[in-house]
């Protein structure tokens, strides 16, 4: 099997990193986002929706999104597990991961493509008074979860998770959309030191 | 435990058919959306994402976000399974669910958000331009979903799963949205008219 994508962007850094976490190796085919390599018939035709990363199986089939993927490996190697465990676990993982992704990283990842001029030729069109806006949504997702981080030493409860995944990612995409570090945020900041330093987050 | 909700907003009307679809009861606790009742300190202090549906459990846990939820009442009760079978089959799911929900469903959510004069004062600002561009992504993904639908009987294969859940939601979403019904499109229609025949979608 392996896996299309972009050695440092968003998403498939998600999956980089979880990877890493469950201690799997799967060979990466490195393609430049940048040179539209995923609007091409080719691509298109195996993925519809033109994004990276994309699982490719031995057999053939392939998964598209990156939580799609983690989940694949997470059912193939539940250890360590990080999608939750138990029913309130699962679901809290899951409530986690999407508040983020849905929050914060969407809020980013609107500034970064709506107002970078690098992408310019993939965001089309780039709505700016939209980019501008989510700056604004983005400090309220950063105080929200700076609150949860008072309370827990993972955003999802006291073990990492895919969850934490998603933030790391969210809180490093911030720079490429230049927004300003979150330096601010005391409970950010403590659990960003310490998601930092586990050895998959390293570049 | 309890739902609390509003009867006819997109993201409760998920758990609601997810629900029906499993014979799970569970209680709703009806408020009116647009009266902003999710934005009170008492409820930010449950939920400071301020979203509902939210699932409150007997022990005062609770989980908000409609697709955790539903994740809860698949853990507790597995038949039918609505997020899939196997490593694949799950993952699958997953990625269609990501598809429909992060393609069709924000479309028109954005459309309906940003357009809508009744959202003035939840969706503050309205981005007009940004509004617009977002009629435009619908129609790509309804080809793209439309393409999909010509081979298989589900969205995510042969078996009905949270991912059509979505997708009839995010169609039935587009009325209020003002968009145009997507009557061009052969599959999708075909796929939507035995989907709103089972009684789980029923009003």
């Amino acid at each position: 099997m392996k896996i299309i994508g972009t050695a440092m962007a968003p998403n498939p850094r998600r999956v980089r990193i979880f990877l890493a976490e469950k201690g799997v190796t799967v060979e990466f085919e490195e393609h430049d986002l940048m040179l539209e390599a995923f609007k091409t018939p080719q691509f298109t035709a195996i993925n519809p929706w033109q994004r990276v990363p994309l699982l490719q199986l031995d057999d053939g089939r392939t998964i598209a999104e990156s939580v799609a993927i983690c989940r694949y490996f997470e059912e193939i190697k539940p250890d360590p597990p990080l999608f939750g465990v138990g029913a309130y676990g699962k679901a809290a993982v899951e409530m986690w991961n999407r508040r983020v992704e849905l929050g914060l990283f969407a809020a980013v990842a609107h500034v970064f493509r709506h107002l970078h001029p690098k992408m310019a030729h993939l965001e089309v069109p780039q709505v700016t008074a939209w980019g501008e806006v989510n700056k604004g949504k983005a400090v309220i997702e950063l105080e929200r979860l700076d609150s949860a981080l008072a309370l827990s030493r993972f955003i999802a409860g006291d073990s990492f998770s895919i969850a934490d995944i998603t933030l790391h990612v969210a809180i490093e995409f911030m720079k490429p959309a230049k927004l300003p570090p979150p330096a601010g945020y005391a409970h950010i900041m403590r659990w960003h030191g310490e998601v930092s330093a586990r050895p998959s987050t390293k570049p």
